[in-house]
């Protein structure tokens, strides 16, 4: 018997354990949200899914479709980590798998902001006659999805700011070397991160200096019982169209999607554009702002192209734009036990930066964890 | 009846008591260890004490003080952070105190490293028929001596660097503003901090930036049951005597102990020695590395003058120079939830730096500790 108080210790079992089938999903749904459902029946998990794939069938259906029998499902109770749909996507709502396979009672925990669903699922369940309960879990089913829930309102990437420091606030030594400054545990977490993101985006500086690949590399000492790893979207800021026709990111451009974001000033220069296109670089042309990128715009941009989050591992000056304009959501600080010192160029945001302490901008601290011997501060705008 | 077994529930209760009472002579006992002690007898605890001031009685005498009757202490079990001493220092051996008290049994912590004790005391305890317990909790009594026990080994003083600065490694916004970068939670801990430190120690730059009173203002908010509140002896690092005549440091060294650290250059201005002797100050010359007041030297006078302790809250330059020449055995680094960005003039460590990664400074992360909004990571070095 099951009780009908949300926190009863089976009811948090049984939404734990959607909240770990919905993880699995990570990197893959985008820009759909990462859902986990359960189905429960005389003490007894009797199906259980989760959202896979985008385009594939939501956590409810791919629970019902877990089960022996279909009739199990009759009287049973569902945990599901979000409110269910109730409109037709990719796929039919899911309201009405709940109620033809005649489920008694829904624990759900977060609400889906969705203005297609926001309460109407909900609604369209209890009308049914199932007993619904709200905010089972609340928090941890919402941490699920900080991507989707911007994403879904403001129709522009939820963006993640990542950058790894020595304890003196240093990304690089005085004369340029960075590798590396965090351990490999916090290397390997940053690889998840970049596995979360739909996109990652850094400044040509960056390109420049490092030629990275910016791709996701989910290796050894990572157990995944999932093969959801896939690239993000790379997203290259550069105002004067500077990027090298043979960087490692222009030459893997056909393999892995990539993105040049310019001005009218870069884009004057059609011939390399051209050429760029022909090594399937995609180039966003946005106003200039002083010279650089409108990164509004360019997050209006993306955002128009699906694309729910962007991981920024940006340079200083990158930073600082993205931050000064409100862009940045959350920001992950990995601090390693070591000090650089020297004469402060390389800092993590640099920019033009505020004059006085009050106008600094502000972020609120949620988790502090550790990695070896680094420290992650991960923080959420104010 | 309390059992042998240090990690016995009881033990570790009393030995926990010791170490609270032990924490009340913080800022007071130096260059003393900070050490309490607890008697306790049928399960009930008969006297406690701890060493309150720097030449009065040591923690097991206080605890022998505290009894009603000093015949109470037949067969009674002490329980004392740090291994009691065995010579005569300000105050008789305590050895010779519990001896003559006919305790039957002694709990200790840590072990007194000072050379004339160093195992000595817990021999000539045995010797009496004393059971000897070493080792209760003897990381928690470890951490309460940091600064006795590396003063008592390299007569040096244990140097903690201090520095507040925002997620994005700024001490100070692009023109210097630094009020406040911390929230009062973190500034009142500096305050405990400047207390547990006999000595602190700052370069010229700061006293001509801000014209700091380098003062402990323990007040409103923190509870102390004792009046163990001083101001540590201020240290100015100031190779070219600059310091002004009038500023706040100066006009109060008469009330508040205050060096100026200076090499022979700042020094051939006899005449303004002469004065700042007048107005208290002390003036101690060094020889001078490329210019500066010589750090190792200095750190050696010091402690020959019984500051066991310095709370270093340099600017980047003093910084860097100490953490280069391994003078700094400790860091509290307080991030604050905000970015400053700017060109990066005002970094917690600058000077020359290292030019690769692998020639950092490697500290060892010690603690996480929260301040409201406010993070606190503790690192030694390694």
């Amino acid at each position: 018997m099951i009780d009908n108080h949300i926190d009863d210790e089976f009811n948090l079992a049984y939404m734990r354990r959607a909240i770990e089938l919905a993880k699995k999903g990570t990197g893959a749904v985008n820009p759909n949200p990462l859902v986990g459902a359960v189905i429960v029946k005389a003490g007894r998990i009797i199906g259980e899914g989760y959202h896979v794939r985008y385009g594939e069938l939501h956590a409810e259906r791919a629970a019902f479709a877990s089960l022996a029998d279909p009739a199990e499902a009759e009287g049973a109770v569902m945990y599901v980590t979000l409110e269910p749909c109730c409109h037709f996507g990719k796929q039919p709502p899911c309201v009405d798998a709940i109620i033809e396979h005649k489920i008694r009672k829904v624990y759900c925990g977060s609400d889906d902001p969705n203005a297609m669903v926001a309460g109407k699922g909900f609604r369209r369940l209890r009308d049914a006659g199932i007993e619904v309960y709200t905010h089972c879990l609340k928090d941890e089913c919402d941490a699920l999805n900080d991507i989707f829930f911007k994403y879904i309102i403001a129709k522009k990437p939820y963006v993640t700011m990542k950058y790894a420091m020595t304890m003196d606030g240093r990304i690089a030594t005085h004369i340029g070397a960075s590798k590396w400054i965090t351990g490999e545990a916090s290397r390997a977490y940053v690889m998840e991160l970049r596995n979360r993101h739909k996109g990652i985006m850094a400044g040509i500086g960056t390109v420049l200096a490092d030629d990275p690949m910016l791709t996701c590399r989910i290796e050894n000492g990572i157990d995944r019982d999932t093969d959801n790893v896939r690239n993000p979207i790379r997203i290259i800021c550069d105002s004067k169209l500077r990027i090298p026709e043979d960087s490692n990111i222009v030459q893997t451009a056909v393999e892995i999607e990539t993105i040049v974001a310019t001005t009218p000033d870069g884009a004057a220069d059609t011939a390399k554009c051209d050429r760029l296109r022909e090594k399937s670089v995609s180039i966003i042309e946005t106003d200039s702002t002083d010279g650089n990128v409108d990164l509004g715009q360019l997050m209006d941009i993306l955002g128009g192209k699906g694309i729910d989050g962007i991981l920024l591992e940006g340079g200083g000056e990158l930073n600082y734009s993205m931050v000064s304009e409100g862009l940045v959501d959350e920001a992950c600080v990995f601090i390693a036990p070591k000090i650089f010192g020297g004469e402060g160029k390389y800092s993590p945001v640099s920019g033009t930066g505020v004059d006085v302490p009050a106008d600094a901008h502000m972020f609120r601290l949620e988790e502090v964890r550790r990695f070896d011997e680094d420290v992650m501060l991960r923080y959420k705008k104010v």
